[in-house]
């Protein structure tokens, strides 16, 4: 079996190493923020996606590397402004940069992020990647502001999959298809490339929407169900209200948003997990990945095509 | 006389509807803020410089409103995220944007704005600019990091130089010399470019912060002496200090911001506006423009030169 990590383990730290140096010739405690932002870590599944595309197409090493970092580092600033905007003080089990610093401190600290992003896109010398770049930020910041503008507690399937795109699928499809704009490739390779992003990110979403009704607190790092404490209503929830329209404990979750009791919120845990909802979202998922592979399969027979096709399936397996 | 405004008159709208464009196809608030933002106006000194320059060199003026519209809407980024960290409620005399709406909104209107100031950016075509744009809201973010982490009271002639350049000179600074990238110059006049924005840029916040002390509160849309109340030593305190270490109210404002009483603020900013210290800031302003005009003086004869010059002198001219 193909490990789609092996291709790419090597160059992970020079990623991460492209987007530390971020912060050098600027005040000290941007590395310090930038240290502990990388140390928390994460899966670099988007630097992966974008280092298998790149080596695929034989992209320049250097210039991938440079682009990963800077999908990387603009994904890492919209997460630090989240956290500030939510008042989170935990992620992935970790301090957030905001449960140690101002406010102040920790949206200039987002906002050097973008800066540093927009720099290391500049360096790919590629115009194109430039725009795409910008625009993608965009719609990440129009996806977060629509959801803070949108009443909680409303179940809109729309609705749903307009944010998973903005918030993670939408970073997928650059991290897939930015890299024929270093490497050259025709419309049709490019196209093919953005839907394997496309539907990879929104399984990816969806995956991670589900263990967070199906994982234990303690491998999450947050409550069971966090989103829908706060009210957002995810693929499973949305799935169980369909089939379950008058449950008088979800009707009191979805009016009361942060104001139900834990007992309502496990009682509707275990009705969700006890349902088919889990199981109907985990197949939309695959749905996602399938039409992911199926854009592969339309592409020339480059080697490294097993590796992406094993990256989309390690999205729809992956448990906590 | 050359009436510099008279040049680029019909061009400031163009580039305030570029601006205002960038709303378009996303959430609905955002044209309703940009709106807030743009109708609060201000001199639009720094679109002025960069369509003079544009004009002078024969740039594409449509690239030219562009880039204009790209470096204040930077410009205009900043100050949205300024006015969250600080908690102003007014800008100008009119409400910021979060004196309406939550933190969250208003740090993700500023991202919006700076990811539209990057995507106009891209469209000049420009690789060269695109570095030099991210760069210098590396350098703005730096500044403002910096100035947050450091002792408010502290009196440091090189901080304040430095704080200013971020602050504003490095706006002038590309609002005068990036439009070379557009139309092509040598590299001793985008140096002299460089130096003409740099010196107007700092000069002009110089000016800004002379008339912080002499200007009246019914004028600046805030109390007199604002940045002293809040601790932040500009330039004419800066003189006062060095001249009059001893004065026991000075201290007492340097040592407890925030904490002085009315009576003793008041009798401050009579002490400052009654010595030499307001007029030898002045005097370091005029220097600064001469500088500028002497980098003026070492370029070709373009017929645009006089307006640049009246540009300049109108910065240190200027009242409130």
């Amino acid at each position: 079996m193909v490990k789609f990590f092996d291709y790419v383990q090597e160059d992970i730290p020079l990623v991460e190493e492209r987007m530390r140096e971020q912060s050098n010739g600027h005040h000290p405690d941007l590395a310090m923020a930038l240290n502990h932002l990388l140390s928390a870590g994460g899966k670099r599944i988007r630097p992966a996606t974008c280092l298998l595309v790149g080596r695929m197409l034989n992209a320049d090493l250097d210039r991938t590397i440079t682009l990963a970092a800077a999908i990387e580092l603009l994904h890492t600033a919209t997460l630090v402004h989240d956290d500030v905007i939510d008042g989170a003080l935990l992620r992935r089990g970790n301090p957030t940069l905001n449960a140690q610093w101002s406010p102040g401190a920790t949206i200039l600290t987002g906002d050097f992020l973008f800066a540093r992003a927009a720099k290391l896109a500049a360096e790919t010398e590629s115009i194109e990647l430039m725009k795409v770049f910008s625009k993608t930020l965009a719609v990440i910041v129009n996806g977060e502001l629509t959801q803070l503008f949108t009443s909680k507690g409303l179940v809109n399937r729309d609705d749903y999959f307009n944010r998973i795109y903005a918030k993670t699928a939408s970073l997928f499809e650059i991290s897939a298809y930015t890299p024929v704009y270093l490497a050259g490739g025709d419309e049709s390779l490019l196209e093919n490339l953005r839907t394997y992003g496309y539907e990879v990110g929104m399984a990816f979403q969806i995956m991670d929407d589900i263990l967070d009704f199906t994982s234990a607190q303690s491998k999450l790092g947050k409550p069971v169900a966090s989103d829908l404490r706060q009210g957002l209503v995810t693929l499973p929830a949305i799935n169980y209200v369909e089939n379950n329209p008058d449950d008088p404990d979800m009707q009191r979750i979805l009016e009361n948003n942060r104001g139900v009791d834990e007992v309502t919120i496990q009682r509707v845990v275990a009705a969700i997990r006890e349902s088919g909802a889990i199981q109907a979202a985990l197949e939309e998922a695959r749905e996602f990945v399938n039409r992911g592979l199926a854009a592969l399969e339309l592409m020339p027979d480059y080697p490294q095509k097993a590796a992406l096709e094993e990256l989309a399936l390690f999205v729809v397996n992956r448990q906590l």
